[in-house]
């Protein structure tokens, strides 16, 4: 019945860029969840200090070997690592013995632009 | 001994803005107990939904009775709001029969602050 081979699929909201600053418009439920997974991963105070060490290291990648260093045992660092992978906020790539984590852009920004907008203090 | 009667006190670190981006500098490990609390605040979803609608409401203030229709019962409302006052992300003023909350800008910043300098995507 189409006059297309083109199936136009439903866009995904994993790739859609969210969402408006809280302070232009509330969230939709489906966006909440969402978001809120994201902070969840980082509402634990070793997992966000493992964030901002594969954030803020030289090139924007970190091997977990520079980064483990935070006071917990190394089960408990992978065990972080892993929470933070799942919830989209890190990617990692082996390469030979080293696992190499990097922030992944798209969710950085989407929690930094929720939270834009109110202004500088 | 002093020749003056001015006493200087430390800065109080729930003054002091807070922090660099993590894109930057590692967290400091006082400094990711504070955040990660409030990023804690915001990792439920009905939490991060009430939060947005204070947020975004007119005049960046809204009564309970305005944001309260998120689908869970009026004392779990509550709660929750207890919860993100607890945290520093809202304050509250009784008027009358109802309560309204605000969003504290300096919480909102410092978390924005601390997320942005990902660039765009």
């Amino acid at each position: 019945m189409s006059n297309s081979s083109v199936v136009e699929l439903p866009v995904l909201q994993e790739d859609a860029p969210c969402c408006p600053p809280v302070t232009s418009a509330a969230l939709s439920e489906a966006d909440s969840v969402r978001m809120a997974a994201m902070f969840k991963a980082l509402s634990d105070p070793v997992r966000l200090r493992l964030f901002s060490r594969v954030a803020s290291h030289e090139g924007g990648e970190a091997c977990v070997c520079d980064i483990q260093d935070v006071g917990v045992s190394q089960p408990t660092v992978s065990h972080h690592l892993k929470k933070l992978r799942e919830a989209g906020l890190l990617s990692s790539e082996r390469r030979g013995t080293w696992v190499y984590y990097r922030v992944e852009p798209t969710a950085l920004a989407a929690m930094a632009g929720l939270l834009a907008g109110g202004g500088a203090v």
